[in-house]
């Protein structure tokens, strides 16, 4: 029998959104300090628990948690989290020692874990890791805000459905399956697929004359891999 | 007399925003491949610059560049900005081999490295890094955004002129003077100075309540230590 998990503090580790290498030096000295590391996994093919499984250091016992399926509906997720709520609780109860959670990219950036933890009775250490936002500036070697303006990071939903805020100039979007991009023809894009991997895709220009491209390679990529993770920057071109 | 500038390549390292762990591994490989890195360097008494140099493993040639002083208004900093570009142009030119810049956190926010470089006709390659953002949010264990919610990031400045969009639950501030949160006192505020160091401040509640202790906390650190460095998170609390 585990300790009891009401007093169990985890850790949660970002290991950065994509190149192992973004991992950090806290991250990697708080891997090899836990005794077992927790991954959620959804079915057998998930890559990216494969990626998070590649960093453990040897002689670190690994516990897979079982993503139970997600619905379509709030009814559906509110049981889809209830159900991790309930599988972290048992998981962590039932082990000894120092535990850890892996988080890709960045724990805070949509990602629901740090609230499960919580709502599981359980505290959290975070180590911070690198962003899918910081992995697409940095792999096209730009700013990601002009001199003292803003950027909004968002989902493709919430653009499409609050539009583009006058006093932004920049916009970084995550979690968009729908090319919401398209209905910004005169913005910058930069576009990026699989950032940090060997399949990275990067793609560029303005939108009216890139988003085919875009459209075209990534639903080529999506097919070839069986899963796609993009994120992309539109930045409104000054009036000329 | 070193390599043309004009086809030159440098890097422009992230090392994190505070702890010198947060540095990722891809960092710490590129700084053991150069033979030289840059340090812009106010004076003296730069702490910052003194954090970067910390960062340096033996053997690495330093060489400091002195940052010019910055005067006031559009005239001047266009001045100050074209200085720091012939700086730059002068001191890689004079170096052999490979060179690499430090940036504070994320090369990608609210850091003018890389447009500086390409003006001064350089490429670059750049490895992200932790920024404040991310660092805030670990520090106090929270997710930046709500779930599908999103996230404006932005300048004390710009929060006081253009206000809080209304679409936007989560509103991070950097480069924040004036202590701009004030203006919103119903909201919930996650404050932060000197994240990742000894000297680390952490305070939150509802803005109303906390934001006298967080000026107090903050002018008083700023007083010992010479200068501040704050980040904060606005959260817009639902109505309840
Ligand atoms: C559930 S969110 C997790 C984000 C993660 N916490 C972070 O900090 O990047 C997943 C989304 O992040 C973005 N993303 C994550 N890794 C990425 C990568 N390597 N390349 C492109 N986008 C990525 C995509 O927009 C994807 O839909
Ligand atoms: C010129 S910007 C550079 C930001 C940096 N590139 C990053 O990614 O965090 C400096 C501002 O970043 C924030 N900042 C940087 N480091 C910080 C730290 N350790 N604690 C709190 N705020 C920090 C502050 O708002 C500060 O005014």
């Amino acid at each position: 029998m585990g300790a009891d998990a009401d007093t169990r503090r985890v850790w949660v580790i970002g290991i950065g959104a994509g190149d192992p290498a973004w991992m950090t030096l806290a991250a990697a000295r708080a891997l090899e300090a836990v005794d077992v590391v927790f991954v959620f996994q959804k079915g057998d093919d998930d890559e990216l628990a494969a990626a998070r499984r590649a960093l453990l250091p040897a002689g670190v016992r690994e516990v897979v948690i079982e993503d139970p399926p997600r619905g379509r509906g709030a009814a559906a997720v509110a049981e889809w989290r209830a159900r991790r709520v309930a599988l972290v609780r048992e998981a962590v109860a039932a082990e000894d020692g120092e535990g850890a959670f892996l988080a890709w990219g960045d724990p805070s950036l949509y990602d629901g874990l740090i609230d499960v933890l919580r709502e599981a009775g359980l505290g959290v250490r975070v180590v911070p890791g690198i962003s899918a936002v910081s992995a697409l500036a940095a792999q096209f070697g730009i700013a990601i805000n002009r001199v003292g303006g803003s950027v909004l990071i968002t989902s493709g939903r919430r653009l499409a459905a609050d539009g583009w805020p006058d006093a932004v100039g920049d916009v970084v979007v995550m979690l968009d399956a729908d090319l919401t991009f398209r209905a910004f023809p005169d913005a910058e894009i930069y576009w990026g697929a699989y950032l940090g991997t060997p399949d990275e895709l990067l793609l560029s220009g303005v939108v009216a004359e890139v988003s085919d491209e875009i459209a075209r390679v990534r639903s080529a990529a999506r097919e070839r891999k069986g899963w796609m993770f993009d994120t992309y920057l539109l930045r409104r071109v000054a009036p000329g």
